[in-house]
């Protein structure tokens, strides 16, 4: 059948619980390593990882049972799919998030392990105030998980699911003023004349993190509707994730580009182990990006082993469970972590889809129901699909369309007598890069879109890295 | 219609908003008061209420659409009934502990208030390892709601569901882990001579809390069956706890009872405002019952707010969701708070349903999938419930049913030849009040249910305060 579920191969077992294993024993060994807490990280991710490719394929008859499947649009076959089951994602990686508590934050295991023998920043336990810090986001996930899974049983409409991060992030929100979070933004350069170097938002900060919250949340729901869409997105903006928190730890390597010779002010150098890379020595700095990390590694096992279920043709669907649980996540470390703007530019396709999909969002275009790309069975490519115009648009309407059509970003049906607009593809960078790069089939759409999503992060890097220092002084996030 | 919504006075409306806005206001106002946060907690509690009063029949065609419904085994009538709205309860009550943050641990809100110029002692703020606690509360809650929630959804079987409660303790251990809590339990004045005055559990503390949680949780759980039941279990377990607390915080009132006169060592003094009620002076003690009120307040509005809508003949029936939120908020006050042998003492009336439970729980007596009374539809009453042996019984089942049947807590149907048993009445505590006071009518039964928690409770404070002082010294809990 098509749709069995994919195999899994036992010596995947075998060759991955052992390294796990070595991840979660080798901070109890002698040498003790840098950042203990790290090691065992990288082991429950992988834990989180197998857990994910087990459960997914054996649970799924349990979900057809409770109603929770769905069809997938752009087959032949009409054979139910479970629905729903970034539930099994959430419930393995918010388990580890929890268990890893006393690994992170418990004197009892680390104090015992490190006593400042390492050489350079050793990060041997948080702050108090961080383990507060940690369940707040911890709860978030939750919330956003539970709210998730509720828009899925009951089909909550489009309208009243929007504040759904709202509410997932009130925990962030009333930890962050309990503990008399900052409010303070540092003002880019050009503007200084008119705010000075810090101005304090006050509540409008709290507005902006419940807002990164809505906006990572939601940017992943609506770029879905292709096998693998939702996941591949949350997967690589993790990957990127890490690689930024990566540069802020203390590598025994040290190593330094020759920006100047791009015109930058200063060469960047990152690495050495007493500078802990591009933290400049700032212990806060290193904690906040391993924060970051704890957060992100098991994402990406969960998000792994997911796909592998979810790749065309997909034998699961994610269900606005993943995404909820993903944007929250994004969102949790973009705030905690405070590199919110640094994650935004991991969202360029997101932003671009939105920014693409404000005319159907805000009623200019009419919005069907799914603007997934159209199905074309005996060919097996998809097509752009198109919003039909029942009324002649109106005339702003008619005129976003035309420009958006000169840029390319649409293509339009036009009456041939009098010109008026009779269709439109529907405005989502799915159907854009099928209209730009000719009809494909799923898979290649979807790995056009991964790659969209690669030269993503790889632009946001050089943004972040090399033209930022143009708009703030000093490394500013 | 028998199962139209029951209707809602609007004066209610309009007589609580004032009232709650007002404690919310009141820790504002000069002069402040002794206690501010509690003030607000009695304001959330009666906006929970309120809450729940109007969201439980406004939502119950979304469950009934949902696929969440049930039918009522003890009425005439086969109308569909919103199942699982617990779901209802617990968003509001974790929503309300959410907001109630700021309100607990912010300087900058209570700090402002209170600089220590009341007379007495002054609960100003939490210390921060409080807030991980509080926390990882609301955590251990939100898994609970949502595992019984998912319970409901998949219908999960009865011994994979007993974890669910480890599971959800997972937070609270973790944290209790991470922040060193004390695992050392004064033993009682009998035991001295083998284990010394103290005796450090270590791990087994763990697993003391952990079984702390499946008992309150699933001992709710199986007390179920007849409108109302499960949720006036919890309100009146939660009004008691709530009078425990009172008696710890510093009343501006100050009495004695004559106890010595029962025969106790010494006479029960509480209240006075520079003792704080039975802490007598310990801060720490305050703070712990100040917690638990912060939970339980809430906890007694939303279970009367479903109470209105599940009283005979019900309206909305609680599902698995409202036992297990209603379980883990017992089990987390109990734990976090540290009077878990206090707590124990409130579900008498489920030791008691438990131990009588066994043989049917443990496969000696044959356990039909309801246990509920017997409903005779034409004198509208009920009769305890039969379970049938289809093989004789073995020896030890025959011995135990003999032995319970000595003790009035079964009837049992014997050969009318040979004495072997063919039927015995099913092992509840609802079986054994029919049994012992004749058949009622429904409502009649959960009045006399509600009645015997009642005096449980009784029974717990005389256990408690009176004969306390005979196992163990000074002001054990």
């Amino acid at each position: 059948m098509a749709t069995a579920p994919r195999p899994l191969s036992p010596t995947l077992i075998f060759g991955l619980v052992p390294v796990a294993c070595w991840f979660i024993v080798r901070p109890f060994l002698d040498p003790t390593p840098q950042l203990p807490a790290l090691f065992i990280s990288i082991g429950f991710s992988i834990f989180a990882l197998l857990a994910t490719l087990y459960l997914i394929p054996a649970l799924g008859p349990t979900f057809i049972k409770a109603n929770l499947y769905g069809r997938d649009l752009l087959k032949t076959y009409h054979t139910p799919i479970p629905e729903s089951q970034g539930l099994i994602c959430a419930s393995i990686y918010i388990l580890l998030l929890m268990l890893f508590i006393p690994f992170a934050f418990s004197d009892t295991i680390l104090g015992s392990i490190s006593n400042n023998k390492n050489e350079g920043i050793s990060i041997r336990e948080f702050p108090h105030y961080q383990l507060a810090v940690y369940l707040s986001s911890i709860l978030s996930l939750l919330i956003a998980t539970t709210l998730g899974f509720l828009d899925d049983v009951f089909d909550i409409r489009w309208r009243h699911k929007l504040p759904i991060p709202i509410i997932a992030s009130i925990p962030l929100l009333m930890v962050y003023f309990a503990e008399r979070g900052n409010t303070t933004v540092v003002v880019p350069l050009p503007l200084r004349f008119l705010f000075g170097t810090l101005v304090n938002l006050g509540p409008l900060y709290y507005i902006y993190m419940s807002l990164l919250s809505t906006f990572a949340t939601n940017s992943i729901n609506i770029l879905a509707g292709i096998n693998g869409s939702e996941v591949s997105q949350a997967l690589i903006i993790a990957l990127s994730v890490i690689i930024n928190d990566l540069l802020y730890l203390p590598w025994p390597i040290d190593f330094r580009l020759p920006l100047y010779l791009l015109g930058n002010k200063a060469e960047l150098g990152f690495g050495g182990v007493w500078s802990a890379g591009m933290a400049y020595g700032s212990t806060e700095l290193v904690s906040r990006h391993l924060f970051s990390l704890y957060f992100m590694l098991p994402l990406v096992g969960v998000c792994l082993g997911f796909l592998y279920h979810n790749w065309y043709p997909a034998r699961a669907f994610p269900g606005d469970t993943l995404c909820y649980l993903t944007g929250m996540a994004f969102a949790v470390v973009g705030i905690q972590a405070h590199f919110s703007k640094t994650l935004l530019l991991f969202f360029i396709p997101q932003i671009f889809n939105f920014i693409l999909s404000c005319p159907q969002l805000f009623g200019l275009v009419p919005c069907p129901r799914h603007r997934v790309p159209r199905f074309d069975p005996d060919a097996n490519l998809l097509h752009p699909s198109k919003t039909l115009f029942l009324q002649p648009p109106s005339k702003i309407s008619d005129f976003v369309l035309r420009i958006l059509a000169t840029f390319g970003l649409t293509e339009l049906t036009t009456h041939p007598s009098n010109g008026t607009i009779l269709e439109s593809t529907n405005l989502t960078i799915l159907n854009f890069l099928l209209l730009r790069l000719g009809p494909m089939n799923e898979k290649q759409l979807v790995k056009t879109l991964i790659f969209t999503q690669i030269v993503g992060s790889i632009l946001a890097f050089f943004i972040r890295y090399c033209l930022a220092g143009l708009v703030y002084d000093g490394d500013r996030r």
